[in-house]
């Protein structure tokens, strides 16, 4: 394998594939990315076994190609590496067998590889009749939910995203049991046959950072693997197998509070009664409504106390006192594109639901906190 | 103590003092800034007890003083409070004897302080004739060598900077004893008696941060103690008690090999054939000099190798080999304000000297590895 290609252009396709590699994994195979030149194009692969991002580098894009072949490259340094090259145009060549030579005219880096028959042959297959979402529609689904996923392996299912296809709609759903964020879509295309998948939320994370633009991605599921297919990059994460619990019943369909409340403002008040919370377990703060006085405070022993009052619109002028997380209702109010927002609530221990005004395709829940 | 204060003016002052808290401090009381209104102004005091900072906010530059006084107010999240307030005006109200009320229309805080009577007398004395010295001309004589300190206790004297001023000269030294950082500047005034200082690394390095601008810095120097005065800043600093070792003898005045480089070339070059070491405890590179071709290689056993072509110009086309550290090659290439820069060598043995083309003013000295 030898050829001359762009900086930029390596370094596009190195970006995209190195999110696959874990640094967790033990698979010394596995630290490195699988470089292979063929006719069609450079293709380079990265894999931790659940995630595996393939992309290809079209042999128009490839300055010169002095002949095909292929070799596995340490992952560790190669961002670095061709990162800091003197020139625009690197030339790759492997040397002495299972050693590649990265050069410009006045240096050059030797590394050792591995051979590229080494590498796992993962199976990265593709449907006729994918399903076809826009890529900027789809990065604004994964960050309006993923964020709500759990973190512990406790419930293994809610570290995952669910994605729930049927006719027309996509909804997806995130929780930790705690908060939960649902989204609906209407697909273009409505799918051939009702479908459920939980993509592992690490996954969809870097998913997420791959898509830059519009451009549509197709969706190809399989029994236990998903395969996203954009621009040139094939990003296959494996699926959550549990069954994800059904989040259909919690939210409420009445509301006794609707309040309208500038996003804004609700947000630095959080964020400012969350401050002297900051290092504890939940970040509690409490939230009083009385006609339109919201009051929203928060209290820690050694340090003090802080208040914030903001003035909201409702439809109900009752007194009502609820304590949340401020952690998570950052998070869900961050997902709104609105300048104001709904909060929805029935009494101190119910949900409370955040909404936009307008955009009813966006729901987030956050289970209210005991405080004595 | 009551008083109304433009958030940024009260913010710089805070921003200033805060960096005599430190992090390892036990004692409760220097965890937080004395806040004393008096009717000259605002002082604020921060002090690790090795580390004092007061600044002065004149009276003039508060809106509004209800009445004088003052309180010490816990450091931690004073900053976060006083940056995240809604309004650019806030307000500070001593209430209920020991908690100090920050708040705005609709907002407030109430933080449990301390009485400003527990505050350690900290006394910060001028001298009549202190030494003067531009500010960017001092920040820039900290830059070019606090960094070549020690960062070890095994030597503690080496964790200091060593500052000697004769006549109209201040000669200025920094090492840990395998690398040295020498610079010296004319004074405008020369002092009355020559003097002799170490100052703690870790204290400059804060009083860098301090600096802004070529306003005359003054330098009042007492027996175990100095204090700088920079604005409407006091910063004073425990002065190191052992002697400072004797480096004059250490920079060679002759050389066999003088060698021009270009320091970006030369600089990148370097960090190129670092990339492989790095996580390696002396990141260590061999330049190899031929007449007018320079080789600087590295090698990672387990990773590969890595060779940079440079061209010089030299005064010696007898072959050379030396070992270094690329780090501290990296940190004393930093220092150089030219584009071009000297590098003074007499064997593999001999330290190396960085020099900038046309300035005497500043050496950087490097011991050579032995590597076999």
């Amino acid at each position: 394998m030898k050829f001359t290609i762009e900086k930029n252009v390596i370094l596009e396709g190195l970006n995209n594939v190195i999110r696959a590699i874990s640094t967790k994994n033990v698979i010394p195979v596995l630290n490195g990315i699988k470089f292979e030149l063929k006719e069609e194009g450079l293709y380079l692969t990265a894999s931790d076994s659940e995630l595996t991002i393939k992309v290809l580098i079209e042999s128009k894009e490839i300055k010169q190609v002095h002949n095909l072949g292929g070799i596995i490259i340490q992952s560790k340094y190669i961002l670095d590496i061709v990162r800091k090259m003197p020139s625009d145009i690197i030339n790759f060549e492997v040397i002495d067998g299972l050693k590649i030579k990265i050069y410009t005219d006045n240096n050059q880096y030797n590394l050792n590889c591995l051979d590229i028959n080494d590498y796992p042959d993962v199976k990265l297959e593709v449907n006729k009749d994918p399903i076809i979402i826009e890529g900027t529609v789809f990065k604004t689904i994964i960050n309006q939910t993923v964020f709500a996923i759990s973190t512990q392996e406790l419930r293994p299912i809610l570290t995952g995203v669910n994605f729930k296809f049927s006719k027309n709609n996509l909804e997806v759903v995130a929780t930790d049991s705690y908060r939960l964020a649902k989204k609906n879509i209407k697909l273009e295309t409505p799918v051939e046959k009702d479908v459920e998948i939980v993509i592992p939320g690490k996954n969809i994370m870097e998913l997420e950072k791959i898509i830059t633009d519009e451009e549509n991605i197709e969706i190809h599921i399989f029994n236990n693997k998903v395969l996203f297919k954009y621009k040139n990059v094939h990003f296959q994460s494996n699926l959550l197998s549990d069954n994800y619990p059904n989040t259909s019943n919690l939210i409420p369909s009445e509301f006794a509070y609707i309040i309208k409340v500038s996003k804004k403002d609700f947000n630095d008040a959080i964020d400012r009664a969350a401050l002297l919370t900051l290092g504890k377990d939940k970040n509690i703060v409490k939230m009083t409504l009385e006609n339109t006085k919201m009051v929203i405070n928060s209290y820690a022993s050694e340090i003090g106390k802080v208040e914030e009052q903001l003035t909201v619109e409702t439809n109900n002028k009752e007194k009502l006192e609820i304590s949340f997380s401020s952690k998570y209702m950052l998070e869900a109010i961050k997902t709104m594109q609105e300048e104001e927002i709904l909060l929805l609530l029935n009494s101190d221990v119910k949900p409370l639901i955040i909404k936009s005004l307008t955009d009813e395709s966006l729901i987030q829940l956050i289970l209210p906190i005991k405080t004595y």
